[in-house]
């Protein structure tokens, strides 16, 4: 059937049960590694100290945010309906986008489901086949599927380092070229170098895309975000991505830029076109949340000072702890096993982190993923401090 | 700075206004070809007539619908706080993949954020550089983004053409195969020949993905689907998603199947683990949707009933008018032109209708695209029916 040489295939699966026996393998292998993940569908009343999740204001389960979810229900209905260039575009989002532009300080913003359809949508329709994309190596992993999907000449660069960047920008082989870097990188919480980044790019002819998903609502003047804070968000080269699902306590996403930008996402952008639009109870909650963060700006700040403060009593006990730039602290463990082992014991006595481990790690260091609210109060935090040290594995102090 | 030969680069843009300059170059052309798109946010007072969007069943305004969204927010906060595998995964989460599991009849059920992501999740996680994917050449986008991101060996046949599909199975270079096929085509309506197709790639070892985002709540006893339909719900070679933002009302898409490939997803699709979970109001309303749908299953016929009159009827008008194999009715327009400006005369008469044309169009037809509800009258019949042949452009008449 297949011309000679071009055969590479054994017999098929002589059963319809066998086709998917590799994925068993594939199970057996994961299971042996200890890589094997498992759901655990959390309660209603949360009883355990949670710093793990990216609600970094607070703000999911506030009344004002929450209300305005059952409010738009109740009058919009469940869904959108459709996708945003059909019926699934209400008054709702228009106001959100109006109001995200007018907070960040960009010309112009477009909501979509989720911050990975908005990461996919932004890199993929500010690329393509005659575009170079250079990335901060450590990304998040809807950017590299971005990337894989740009049909771009794609360089992964060392973290957080300019000149690599610029190295790569000037020995690129295509004419447009695109930079893609997180603000604040999701596993250590360290920032990137946004100002240095924009000046490489400058100097190359290259725009800027950061997604600023951990930044927003914790960084910058009143939670306005990394690139607020570095100047650069009403900037003709700069592209920002954000979440509507961490600090602002929904779900979504978003791409804020130039209006030409905007546009040109409404027109091309694939995951925002062929996807139901953003239900009518998560754009009012990020709406209610933009509210609540202009009528208290101190949130941020109040984020900020209790990761500082977890951070810094976690390295004073002796753990190998990174300067939380925004609300992400990272604690190294030894092993992935360790990792396993420390967060369950956590969570056994009430205390609820993240874990990190490969191949959710870039540079595959296994760590606990602490997390920072704006409503810990001092005794959460003594009581994390304390649980987190009297559960460490032996070899975790540094 | 470039090896001799390999630059293809001209002077970089001088100044950052300039970087984006094609994006107007883009646009221009896009203008010029009548393909320019625009966000019309709507009220939430439905004064229209809606044949355009995707609620099937109505139930997206469905009180019980929209009122469990609002308890949902209420209890459990507006947004899920992080991804599925850290503090994402509520009690609603895994009471609705139960119920999606009970109801279709699969083994298990995985809910991603959206339709797309899960379309992405399943073809990636199912497929791979070892794998050959062949596809009905008119799939949605989000199955062909997931198809570009496979890194499998893509081949994309004649539309709804079994005798293709088992061509290019058996002609495939790797071993492993996936078939991937929607089984109502967004466009057109039509139904793909499932039976036959699933016979194709048993015969042939392969596994068969079917997008059922249009046929759930729809097709099949009780709206179970049109994998349920053709019998192969709990096939252990066959894999399902669907959207939770079309009959279901809500937001949000799954993937059912065997409980290996549910596990399998869990622990490698990439949309799945770096993305933040569905919010719970809309786990909620699409939970209380599923409970609306057993509970009253003739909501499926009525809405199939209504699509075929509305055929029917602008079939005896004239219009070439496929028949509606689920709830989507397409009316062919002579030019991308011709239906913008149809569509745009129906919305001024009160009567929403979709208007699908160039690229969005895999024939590259454009044509009106009506949908269905189950809860439009007789009333409403007449009125789209009048409006759609008043408004018609002179050669739209078959």
């Amino acid at each position: 059937m297949n011309a000679p040489g071009s055969v590479v295939r054994t017999a098929p699966a002589s059963s319809p049960e066998q086709v998917f026996d590799w994925l068993d393998e594939e199970a057996a292998k994961r299971a042996e590694a200890g890589l094997v993940r498992r759901l655990r569908p959390r309660t209603a009343d949360v009883g355990e100290l949670d710093l793990a999740g990216n609600d970094y204001l607070g703000l999911a389960r506030d009344k004002r945010v929450a209300g305005a979810t059952a409010a738009a229900a109740l009058r919009w209905g469940a869904g959108s309906t459709g996708s945003r260039l059909v019926t699934g575009s209400t008054e709702l989002h228009a106001e959100l986008e109006h109001e995200l532009a007018r907070f960040t300080g960009a010309q112009a913003a477009l909501v979509f489901s989720s911050g990975f359809t908005a990461n996919l949508g932004a890199v993929t329709a500010l690329s393509g086949a005659e575009s170079a994309i250079v990335t901060d190596k450590y990304i998040h992993a809807s950017l590299i599927e971005g990337c894989r999907l740009s049909r771009a000449e794609v360089a992964a660069v060392a973290h957080a380092d300019p000149a690599a960047v610029r190295h790569a920008l000037a020995t690129r082989r295509r004419n447009r070229a695109l930079m893609v870097t997180d603000s604040v990188f999701s596993v250590d919480g360290d920032l990137a170098p946004l100002p240095e980044l924009a000046a490489a790019c400058r100097e190359q002819g290259a725009a800027l895309l950061v997604d600023d998903a951990h930044g927003i609502g914790v960084l910058g003047e009143g939670g306005r975000g990394a690139v607020h804070e570095a100047g650069l968000a009403d900037a003709p080269d700069v592209v920002t991505t954000i979440t509507l699902s961490k600090a602002l306590g929904a779900q979504g996403g978003a791409v804020l830029g130039p209006r030409r930008v905007i546009r040109h996402l409404v027109d091309t952008a694939r995951s925002f076109i062929f996807d139901t639009g953003l239900a009518p109870g998560s754009a009012a909650a990020a709406l209610t949340a933009l509210g609540v963060l202009r009528a208290e700006p101190e949130l941020a700040t109040t984020v900020r000072e209790a990761a500082g403060n977890l951070a810094e009593r976690l390295g004073a006990a002796g753990f190998v702890v990174g300067a939380p730039a925004a609300a992400v602290v990272s604690v190294r463990a030894p092993t992935p096993e360790d990792a396993v082992g420390w967060a369950a014991r956590c969570a056994e006595l009430g205390v609820r982190v993240g874990c990190f481990r490969p191949p959710s790690v870039p540079d595959g260091i296994s760590r606990l993923r602490l997390t920072a609210r704006a409503d810990l109060t001092e005794s959460d935090l003594d009581k994390a401090v304390g649980v987190i040290t009297e559960t460490a594995p032996e070899r975790a102090r540094g």
